[in-house]
């Protein structure tokens, strides 16, 4: 009934989705299995993508040919590019999406897509030969063969929902989960923990009274994620901001002894940086108020997500609280917040492409890696695809870097030194980070995505235009003066010093203060130069000004490390007989496999000292 | 935290979404409770409304104010009017329709409907307080008042799929089924059966070769259901027709012993004029082909609905089957067909105005009262929704009558003799569907809507403009002769006789080849007065022209009748003296308690001689 398929892979949330188009944009032949056509890419919790260090990740995902960017433009209801009052490494792009409208749009995308095939079941089994994966086996009964299988199961391996003192299996809210892999996987040798997370309740937006809520509305000149030329729709919405307050925690404390969290029920470690607000509660108990982001489902419907108010008590205790907050009092509830327990499998069991260590041809993405978050899930089943598709063709393994992209952060973090809590990705886990700006991302990423085959050369080109351009915008600026008398009163009114004799327009973009915008309104050479060049471009010109001397000291630090970071090491390397490496060193080298001395070095129990030792050894 | 509401309806089907919103729209405050916020209104089968007799339903619940035409209308992907070449009672609307885009209507709509509060959550329980419902009980184990309950389960009342020899609990491909709710309902009386249904597999239409089918387009000019000004898609979709053949029917046959259908492990009998292609195969053993309609699941999408190939054989066969289709030899499949079975209730338990006998104030709508089809589950619960609210509030009962609308021949029959399978409508159930026409249904009904309240007044004076307006088309027409030098040149050709004397504009049109739209080409008065009508209007003229004498003949049947069907009896009218019945009518009348005499002669077992021994006792 099924031919063989080059990549099965099993989930279609964010991570599958993404890796059924780059493997199928990559030219294998893919089966995404799904447990329901009809919620295919489903945004189980906030309707929104980006935000900080999230943003970055959609906008390397988009650069390299990747799908979320150009959905979540399509869907989007709200842009916003917060943190614009820090540096250009800090502006992250977010938008408020159309939850419907998302999850359709990634249907379609996917449907447009030659190779990629839909099969709806659940996927129980795994098909093995010997230390190769083989295909996958369905509650049907039927047995798939492919020569990879990525495993993107989400929250749905025994999955575990909690409200109160209520539970029952389910891999969302009226969701089936999903039993069986677990099992299998533990008996070849895999390690599984659990997890937990959570989800706010979802309430009437009819019921609200918005006049004691702050309004917050989307930038006035909304960007977008893609650096392609897909359409945005015009229409922005309204967010809106409230708080709680002490009478609303007084009011959840009622629920604490039925709360499966405290009450100890909740095995799994949930986002730290994403708790619950009974455990913002309880782990900041000097804080007499939360702030709770009220954000609009979609274009039309008038269903609310209370973002910030993530929670398993029970339902009762939850409504009572949610009266308390302004604007909330006459609220009506659709569904109450839940929290759900799934497996996870410590990710140093994958190596730095995604595959399992253990079983060939096998790679996993997302949520099953311990990690939370749409864009963590989706950058994940990107890579995951691609290097499926690069194995099965003996094709060059692709392992993103540190210094070049937050994925390569978040793979490397979690492939090096595992994680025990839903790992969630912050600008701060980058070191290099002033290089990892969403600005850039194109520049950074859009020639790997182009190399693979997955970007085509007009957009490479359209890369390499914006390269050359805001170079020669920075030329300009290096090689044009300006006289005081045609600045001065400009720079008067931008609050900064006035000039005693000419100047180079560089130093003066350098200013904090003074915008090329400012610049062109007294240059007409500038102006009719930039007048040539789209605001991307423009854009990057100034950021490249602006902070030249941070980036190129930044470049300075990668150089330096990028000997230790680039010094491969076999992966079959024998530690063994390595008896200088202390035992811990030697257990985890033995067991992470690093790639590089720079893996190497991040391994939790690897000192600098067996570091040195490995140096010898590799030279 | 929840309030007591007026009225609970269970289930966010067809059935159910109407309740809500007849109810609310009456002013009940509504609380709508589903399993899955993100499933309202799905359609579960085909993605199409409407259809021989089906399609007059539609229009029926619209011209009363309910909104599945609406829904429909907004939704349409493709429009036909069925059987044109009939006679004007023959005549029924069909739409196909966007799948996920008719679900996200009728939730906007609902949304947007005051009154309407939503709950996700499973019932599994009624409150009871004597002999009167008093609420629900969920899942998740809160209690909810009201003073009337509406249940509309469809197939999830212990709903268990099976595809070949596998069987799983679902209430549909995906979903969890609901359970509880009829073992209760036993306890308090009720008796339950078990009806089947089935769904065809969904493909892929990136995998069918189109030009071996036979395209099937919509109208030129397409019409809509609803007689409001809603607006309606432009975009028309195509569909296809295949059949399938004798090499299809043997590879089918081999999966009979595989079969629950044929195995008996399906109990639940399952609809006779929408029956599996195994079925068809198996009963018209003669017939060495079926026809297949190839429907679009949206404008959008390439999922294609398999229509005519409902089946519940392994999937394997249904993938080999398929494959031999015409068009089909590449065919993918994204999920098998299946078949359900699930619990109803016979319909004999209920009164015409869809409350339960047994229980006060309790409801049942749609395929629990074991009917099939979207049109058929949607007035039922149109009509549940407002005897609740009627009920609840001391008003009068709405009773539709038989010689009124479908609706009423579906509910009489319903509630009069029961139903052993699941009861479909057809034109032939309606012995008035002479008047019973889709394009008179807002000059039959919407009187009674706008009596309820459910429509407004600038609504009724369009339906009263069309019916002053026709009228005033006829009367020109039977006042204005025509000189046979005008019109004989073109009744040659039309193909009719000339005329050889003036003769009467109305005499003409009632020739089957004469259409006011001809007549206006030679006669200027003619064409003065209809430009001052719009379409419908027109046509309404027309019709009522064309066949006045028939209409005439089909109205004095009704007035003869009028006497039997309007002799109402008192539903606690005691039979048990009355020795002159025979025991089986006794029996069933005590059962059914008709309402009226005219009910009462449809009853199974009562007999002509019965009747009369009632009419003696009433009078």
């Amino acid at each position: 009934m099924f031919k063989k398929y080059d990549i099965i892979v099993v989930g279609a949330g964010h991570a599958g989705c993404e890796a059924a188009a780059s493997a199928a944009n990559l030219g294998s032949s893919v089966l995404l299995i799904t447990m329901n056509m009809a919620t295919i890419a489903q945004m189980s919790c906030n309707p929104a993508m980006g935000g900080v260090a999230k943003g970055q990740i959609v906008r390397e995902i988009d650069a390299m040919g990747g799908y979320s960017g150009i959905v979540s433009d399509k869907s989007t209801i709200q842009f916003r590019m917060l943190n614009k009052s820090k540096g250009p490494a800090m502006w992250s792009p977010r938008t408020q999406n159309d939850r419907m409208r998302f999850a359709e749009e990634w249907r379609l995308m996917l449907e447009q897509t030659p190779n990629v095939d839909f099969w709806q079941d659940t996927v129980n089994e795994l098909l093995v030969k010997g230390d190769r994966v083989a295909g996958v086996k369905t509650s049907l009964g039927i047995s798939i063969e492919a020569d990879a299988v990525v495993l993107t199961n989400g929250t749905f391996l025994n999955g575990l929902i909690h409200i109160g003192e209520k539970r029952f299996g389910g891999g969302r809210t009226a969701e089936k989960s999903a039993t069986g892999l677990t099992e299998q996987l533990n008996e070849l040798g895999f390690t599984s923990g659990r997890m937990k997370t959570g989800t706010p309740p979802r309430v009437d937006g009819r019921s609200l009274d918005y006049s004691l809520m702050e309004e917050q509305w989307g930038d006035d000149n909304p960007g977008k994620f893609s650096f392609t030329d897909v359409e945005v729709p015009q229409q922005q919405k309204c967010c809106w901001i409230t708080y709680t307050n002490l009478d609303v925690h007084e009011t959840l404390k009622e629920g604490f002894e039925k709360s499966p969290m405290f009450t100890g029920r909740i095995k799994g470690l949930g986002p730290r940086y994403c708790p619950s607000i009974e455990d913002k509660i309880n782990r900041f108990a000097d804080r007499d108020r939360h702030q709770i982001f009220v954000e609009p489902e979609g274009l039309h419907t008038v269903e609310i997500y209370v973002n910030g108010f993530s929670t398993s008590l029970p339902e009762d205790i939850q409504y009572k609280a949610l009266t308390k907050i302004p604007g909330f009092e006459k609220v009506k509830m659709f569904r109450p917040g839940y929290a759900i327990e799934y497996d996870f499998f410590p990710p140093t069991q994958l190596g730095l492409t995604l595959e399992t260590k253990l079983i060939k041809n096998l790679f996993f993405a997302g949520q099953i890696n311990g990690t939370t978050g749409y864009e963590e899930a989706a950058s994940q089943g990107f890579i995951a695809g691609i290097n499926a598709h690069q194995k099965i063709n003996d094709l060059h393994e692709l392992i993103m870097k540190r210094s070049e992209s937050y994925i390569g952060v978040l793979i490397d973090d979690l492939v090096t030194k595992g994680t025990e809590e839903p790992y969630r990705m912050f600008t701060s886990r980058a070191e290099h980070r002033l290089l990892l700006r969403q600005d850039n991302a194109d520049i950074r990423l859009t020639p790997i995505g182009h190399q693979l085959g997955l970007v085509n050369d007009k957009r490479l080109e359209k890369v390499n235009r914006k390269i050359e351009n805001s170079d020669t915008i920075i030329k300009y600026l290096k090689s044009t003066s300006i006289e005081p008398s045609l600045i001065n009163n400009l720079l008067e009114e931008l609050g900064t010093s006035a000039l005693t004799q000419n100047f180079k327009l560089f130093q003066l973009v350098t200013r904090p203060q003074v915008s090329l915008n400012d610049l062109r309104k007294v240059s007409a050479g500038l102006n009719d130069l930039l007048m040539q060049f789209d605001i991307e471009t423009v854009e990057q010109a100034e950021i490249k000004a602006k902070y030249e001397s941070y980036f190129e000291k930044e470049l300075e630090i990668v150089g330096k490390m990028k000997k230790m970071e680039d010094q491969e090491i076999n992966p079959n390397f024998d530690y063994s007989g390595m008896v200088s490496l202390s035992k811990e060193a030697r257990e985890k080298l033995k067991k992470i496999k690093p790639r590089t001395l720079g893996q190497a070095s991040r391994i939790s129990g690897v000192s600098p000292s067996d570091i040195s030792v490995i140096m010898v050894h590799l030279k």
